[in-house]
């Protein structure tokens, strides 16, 4: 009973992780796409861009743990970014009015993959510091990616709390595995974190403090 | 009889491939040096460019399929992109009305790095639409750093059909394989398509639609 | 006697080599952080910039070798980087008199660095033309990734000796270890080549030529 329970309850989990895997995916590319077309970028260099965007952290991430990128083995990615083109061809006009829900996608996509980053970190035997850098970058650093592809200075340097609201996740997540907590409940609760951080960041407009330069 | 001629074939084929080689990266090559004279480089950064350009792309295909780096093993890359720095500084009044040659020579270039993109991939037991993207990456990628590192936004997300090229390469080689073509047909049916693509595509100006913004 | 010699001399150049990274690697991220705070990035920014810049050159490196990323089995490079955060913030009105301080250390892990890389190169087993690649890398490439992610033209493409004095250090590595001199000699004269060059090279304004467009 307790196996059968068990395979019950991880075929659920699996589902939907896969579902906010495809939530997050689809919002990190549609907004490498916006972006791109805000550069004249034609269809190859938006796709590329909101690939680079949704997969690009990951990315980093397998290529400094030494282990087989994800997205090599399932085309699920990249089949999700044509999704997100195609979308933004066609609803190009109404992305603007969907802006609220692409943000809660975003910020939903941004907690599963810093938990997704830190577990795989600590599975390859590295220390959960270790783990917090990786799951930041992975939530992170596509956006970087983006921004260095269209040119631009990267956003998350400047405004609002968005890698640091990964962090904030990577120090619940090892809060909790220090005092021993299961990991299905240290997974949500450092997911949790980062959403709610995101959120609340935006919201009441909360920003870390600019670093003044010495002409200041 | 039939071992010689495989042998005889086959050196005939290195040396072909060997020359094709050395064509693609000195095109690739200037390429980035011609790019880096524009930006008052000095003779360090337009080599870095240089060879940024020409392996560049490989070497990103290299590390995401975590196999040693090719130009590691064999200095014939780096020499090269020493041989294209001094042929820009000596030739430099001249390289414009060269302009069509290397056109030519970089449309070679693209064709036969996108053949070894993918058969180096599916060699690592990849499927073959990985190999699409790493064949597409190993032409194409080289170009997106030159102009990273140049400080532009880069020219083949906006311009012409060039990563395309490669995509359609990729696919004629895909179908080359499912209906069990010889290697030696698949390749060279590849890379012809590669480069028919690239020449037709900037003879009759054909692009790919632009991604419209939201504004217009 | 002469085994106990060498543990004191091994403990001593450990912990003057210590040192050195330490310096290195601060100096390394103050430049990071300085520049990041003329582009107003928050702190975040600022910290990823400085540890880009002290720790993207190695990272690199360790990427290409295939070897384990040295900053993930140590915090060391990760405090350092905080510790010169901290610096920036507390001290931002007088470190335009620490100019002189800040470019010798510069220069000091700029040579520690140079030589770590060709080390570790040689040590996989690859040939020293590959070290000095690796050495430049090590000890350049991060000021590369810096400039890319404040979005300016990367400064050692344009500005005075830096990668130069890499390579110069590089070239007298392979000398000595031709001709047969010990690893620790080796070490200093590498090591005081690239310090040298670096010095001179700033003080008598030495640039390498820069590379004229076509259009001059």
């Amino acid at each position: 009973m307790d196996t059968i329970n068990e395979i019950i309850r991880w075929g659920a989990a699996i589902t939907f992780i896969d579902i906010i895997d495809f939530i997050g995916t689809f919002a990190f590319a549609i907004s490498g796409i916006r972006l791109a077309s805000t550069k004249q970028f034609d269809w190859f260099g938006a796709y590329v861009v909101g690939a680079a965007t949704a997969i690009g952290g990951g990315t980093i991430r397998d290529i400094m743990l030494d282990v087989p990128l994800f997205w090599m083995h399932d085309p699920f990615y990249l089949i999700c970014t044509g999704l997100a083109l195609l979308w933004v061809i066609i609803f190009r006009k109404y992305l603007i009015r969907m802006h609220y829900t692409f943000f809660v996608f975003d910020a939903v996509g941004l907690a599963l993959f810093t938990v997704v980053g830190i577990q795989k970190t600590i599975e390859c035997g590295l220390p959960l510091w270790v783990g917090i850098i990786m799951g930041t970058m992975t939530g992170a650093a596509g956006g970087v990616i983006r921004d260095v592809l269209i040119n631009e200075v990267p956003l998350i340097f400047r405004k609002e709390i968005y890698a640091m609201a990964c962090i904030i996740g990577g120090v619940v997540f090892t809060v909790c595995t220090l005092i021993g907590l299961p990991p299905l409940f240290t997974h949500l609760a450092c997911g949790a974190a980062v959403f709610i951080t995101r959120v609340v960041a935006v919201k009441y407009h909360i920003c870390l403090p600019t670093l003044r330069s010495e002409e200041d």
